[in-house]
């Protein structure tokens, strides 16, 4: 399933769109630089919104990259404008839907490196559950929560996307 | 994988006891009643702190329910303190443990009806990807938010728990 769930992962990247194009529209209409939203935070200490976009990025990345055999493209954090990141979303889909189902077959078998933890590895199983999938919906959530707490229309809607509905 | 997904999304539930753990010593340490963040909110028209954490055990129960053929235990959404939040997930955890990893046999054939879509459903995985996953961990995300905006000390770590290091 990991080729599944790397695609429901990167849907996600994709709905994200969906609120940007949102804040948007609410800076437009209320007259304000929509930039204020991509350095606003929900706590002093904590991180941007910029920031929350690169990092989902890069977690679904990481994931079609390691669980695939692969090196991760590199990604340089260098995004200021919506525009820019709606690129970096945007290469971050391109690079996760190049990787072929047939690409994750050794994925079970995988042990990914991590940075902050010198000499030590996770499988890929562990990988996929314990920090692509918590880490990646975590920093859309964080991206969705400051656009909703400084007033942008999101919905959870937006955040879950389509839903493949078949009669009952 | 329908098994170990269930059981990273409960994982996640028991991290967010530790997230109340640290809202508890907040409000002891300032002097106000933890009250005050069960019913916080970070836009006036989203749902409180204490209904997060009732969804996100609600979409965890129904993952384990109706993935492996079962109706979901009813869960009344009454809970008004810290307490009876805390045993609000404990009691989902202990449901969504119950489910040996064998009665996920059929998940992949199931189809779970949506009460916001009558007549309609969604294949069993479908919900597990697009609205299990995706759903737990908004609605865990969402309560962290709420927390982390109001100053209490939570760290992503705290959200993602524990994880599985081998040697590399």
């Amino acid at each position: 399933m990991y080729h599944q769930v790397i695609a429901q992962c990167t849907q996600s990247l994709k709905n994200l769109e969906t609120c940007l194009d949102k804040a948007d529209r609410y800076a437009a209409t209320k007259k304000f630089d929509v930039g204020v939203l991509m350095t606003s935070r929900l706590a002093p200490d904590m991180q941007p919104f910029i920031y929350q976009v690169q990092s989902a990025c890069d977690y679904v990345k990481a994931g079609a990259a390691w669980l695939s055999g692969q090196t991760p493209p590199g990604h340089e954090d260098n995004e200021q404008t919506i525009d820019e990141l709606r690129a970096r979303i945007r290469k971050t889909i391109a690079f996760a839907e190049s990787v072929k189902e047939a690409q994750y077959v050794d994925a079970s078998k995988s042990k990914v490196k991590l940075s902050w933890a010198p000499g030590k590895a996770i499988g890929g199983q562990d990988y996929l559950l314990q920090m692509t999938i918590p880490n990646t919906f975590f920093h859309i959530a964080m991206a969705y929560a400051i656009l909703r707490h400084n007033g942008v229309d999101v919905g959870k809607m937006d955040f879950l996307g389509s839903i493949n509905l078949v009669d009952a």
